[in-house]
């Protein structure tokens, strides 16, 4: 943990699955101050007593669970048995507790009946392909903690497979709840591969990006056979949620000509150019059902994109995107007829103002599915600094509801992120989920800003550090200016100096109040007792004679 | 413009004051997309035609309207004549549109008369100190662009004055609206002489640590004369607004002594500590009025500041922070009564959910006088990263109507600013402040969001670029993956590679959806052509027989 100092693994056991080991981390915190438990995304890589090798992958911890349930078959990958779902909604709905949902009432700190039930209602997902046994299950909807994607992936012109797969545990070391693969060019299915093999989050995809390069890019020649195999072979290797942009419909393309920003979306723009091309209604609308028989077979919940969201501020709210979100309403009643979970993908670009209504009629729109919205941008005028104008976005629309915020980092619009820009998308997108859960009054997001501020106001610097999202930076940006060990016990700052610091000064004021409420009590007393000895002097009766 | 790469400085003219020359950066845009006026703050330091020097300082562009007024004298320094009062609101209330008020409307894009009236209610306020002439005049109020202010400033355990003045530029350079000098130590007076003399914006101090220094840091050796001999000769120096905490009462303090971070303000603990060691009342509340008297002899305008501010998301929105707010406005009467310009300070540290009812309590209480917050950050868990934290929190009440965000830098509670700070704090700042014009409305804004919008779309990289807040980092991330020249005019990026852009296929969308519309007119056409030769081989008569 050598980026967490003065944190540990720790695991709470199961009641129902008493296997279980559900993972936290344990910050320590100096004199006395006890400890105080933090959700952790890490996986095994952050625990010294396992050994991990990228070659092997992780360990196939649900394994058992997926195989008790006797609903399975296959060999080299797991398949529903003819007719049966394994979707966690199915399960949900027949009243069962999986593993997998005691898992995450644990990490919720909430009972597994709630999530069961938030389950079966459809107002949450439980992402966990039956052939990614490696994941840590987790929640996306809006009565949990609100969760954070992070995007990573290979492009024709970009990258390597090893760099993805540490791209992936950089990730989700600082925090990414999930994270998608959006890989493009040549090795997509072996990249694919080895980011499930060794991710402790469910992974998710665009599985047209894979289809278009069967087809060398030509949006045209794609068919409905070719993304069916897609989708499949994709399942099969444990993606756990696949968007699909089914809500991309033929009358809807024409409408976004005059947007200041057309279509936007990679994916809404391949199914408009096929679309356009064949003058045919989208293949996924119009195989919807077939879809659902797929996602059923190994439990992979739909992340019904919004192909024709807006790119711009100029485009916000427009009529394409909200005709496109009651379509994907229509298409989550559809998914929910099949017991298939369902999450809805939202914008992108957005003025503060506007961004409340995307909230209110997705809730209407999609019957309270889950929402996983990217940013929303709040201005378009800071390309290098989108991490920063769309944390705003994400804060409120997290705070408003949304589940699931996709991260966006300071590279967007402009290249392929690196190691560090990935670390500064999840740090500001931990920022804007945390701000969320605690304008939503989460109580445990609460806990962890009252110990961060208390060490603050003791001068424990170090509790500080260790307490922040980001100790390691937090302590150097401290060490810039007092880099002395003396100071990280002083009780002052470089920005006062030792003469000037309020907090000193507040313990005066400390002080100077319990003293007043000595006094106070000290007065009372001498009040009373005087009243006490007027009392007696008068000849301590009752009912004094006027 | 090394900085803003195809901006060049032009200069507005006034219409009642013809002399005005009103700075704006004019951004050009390419291949016949014409140019982009902005807003600008960055001084004389960007035209290449003025040669700067440090020590002489910049050139008195106010000096002869301040002096045409008749009601100073003086020549070391200005003062007003005795009786006369120069502030701004007194020539507002007296229906004088003076010279600082056409420049801030040419600036704005609004009638002198509006910003007048503004001015006039004490809805705006133009912080204008008659001894800082070489300021370019900028308003503060929730009826003109939000405004940003960026803090510099020495303190005993680093940095020096040429490192503040430097500091000042650079902030300005990127977009601060206003500077406070924060200095303590040693060197205070030296440093704020620099800085004012090469300000090309208001500068605001904090005077009380001033004045503690004259006591050698010892609270309770401070008296009124100290006080009031400080703030003279601050006014004197060209000071333009001061942060007076005369609302901390001694009645108020005991009730900090509960909050999980007592008093955070510097201001607000030396006052406190000086209270308490008295037991009586604070020094700027029983002198408030002759403290008026001084603002109104050189134009200082009162930053009511909120000693009592709540330090952590546990003590925001307290009944401290709410009754020196009460104080405030009280305060605010009685400024008003002697013409005396006032904005009001606020947190701090609050949570998304309790941040509107600041900015309304604001209001009411303040009699709509500006207020001027400190972010406010809506977690306290990110140390390191709280130029983020905050940024989301000063965007939200920048649209709910604050007037003047005070930025955080990535440093704050832990050291003190570098130049790379302020300029990350004034960029997220910039941020904050512009998407809270977005939401507002403001058709400026959007203009500029617009012209961005299309050159991405349009593929005009430098366009894209140069329209950005910081053109240098956007074209170095876009560098980084695809660094050739070629790329900076190819109609990919390297998301997603030559073959798979979203944008190029809309353009077919486009071309798709201008033959439709060709298509159906088309079409109509030929429908009623049918119709029309059906109608004169029916014998052309409009009533046809049954």
């Amino acid at each position: 943990m050598s980026s967490f100092p003065s944190s540990r693994k720790v695991y709470a056991p199961g009641r129902i699955y008493p296997g279980l080991r559900v993972p936290m981390r344990e910050i320590g915190i100096d004199s006395g101050n006890g400890s105080l438990r933090v959700y952790d995304t890490s996986g095994p890589y952050t625990d010294p007593q396992i050994q991990t090798d990228m070659r092997k992958g992780l360990a196939p911890l649900r394994a058992s669970w997926i195989r008790s349930r006797g609903d399975i078959e296959g060999q080299r990958f797991l398949k529903a048995k003819p007719g049966r779902n394994v979707s966690q909604m199915h399960y949900a709905k027949k009243g069962i507790i999986t593993g997998e949902m005691e898992y995450i009432a644990i990490r919720e700190d909430l009972s597994p009946e709630f999530v069961r039930d938030e389950v079966a209602r459809g107002r949450a997902i439980i992402p966990a392909n039956i052939n990614h046994p490696e994941l840590e299950p987790m929640i996306i909807g809006r009565n949990f903690l609100v969760k954070i994607n992070a995007n990573i992936g290979s492009s024709a012109v970009a990258s390597s497979v090893e760099e993805e797969v540490e791209k992936m545990t950089w990730a989700t070391l600082w925090g990414a709840d999930t994270v998608m693969d959006l890989s493009t060019g040549k090795n997509i299915h072996e990249t694919r591969e080895w980011i499930i093999r060794n991710s402790p989050v469910p992974i998710g995809t665009v599985p047209i990006y894979q289809a278009l390069e069967k087809v060398d890019g030509k949006a045209e020649e794609l068919t409905w056979e070719i993304y069916r195999d897609t989708l499949i072979e994709q399942a099969e290797q444990g993606v756990s949620y696949f968007t699909i942009h089914a809500g991309v419909l033929l009358r809807y393309i024409p409408l976004t000509a005059r947007r200041v920003t057309g279509i936007v979306s990679r994916g809404g723009s391949i199914h408009a150019k096929w679309c356009l091309a064949h003058h045919k209604e989208n293949f996924t609308t119009t195989h919807f059902e077939e879809i659902c028989e797929i996602m059923k077979a190994y439990d992979v919940s739909f992340s019904l994109g919004d192909g024709l969201r807006p790119g711009s501020i100029a485009d916000a709210n427009d009529a394409v995107q909200f005709s496109e979100l009651e379509t994907l309403g229509e298409l989550t009643k559809i998914a929910w007829r099949h017991d298939v979970q369902v999450m809805i993908e939202g914008p992108g670009h957005v003025p503060m103002d506007l961004i409340k209504i995307n909230m209110e009629k997705q809730l209407a729109e999609c019957r309270e599915a889950p929402f996983y919205t990217l940013g929303p941008l709040t201005t378009d005028i800071a390309p290098g600094y989108d991490h920063i104008t769309s944390a705003i976005g994400a804060a409120m629309i997290g705070w408003y509801g949304c589940a699931l915020l996709c991260y966006v980092t300071p590279k967007e619009h402009l290249g392929l992120p690196n190691k560090k820009d990935v670390k500064d998308g999840v740090i500001a997108y931990k920022i804007a989920a945390h701000a969320a859960d605690l304008a939503k009054g989460h109580p445990h997001a609460q806990l962890r800003d009252n110990a961060i501020s208390k060490a603050r106001f003791e001068f424990r610097w170090q509790d500080q550090f260790n307490l922040s999202l980001d100790p390691t930076t937090a302590k150097n940006f401290h060490d810039e200016t007092l880099p002395q060990d003396a100071a990280k016990v002083a009780h002052f700052c470089s920005m006062c100096g030792p003469q000037f610091c309020s907090m000193k000064i507040t313990q005066d004021v400390r002080d100077y109040a319990e003293k007043l409420e000595l006094d106070e009590k000290a007065a009372l007393e001498k009040a009373l007792e005087e009243k006490s000895l007027e009392f007696r002097q008068k000849g301590a009766e009752i009912y004094q004679k006027i």
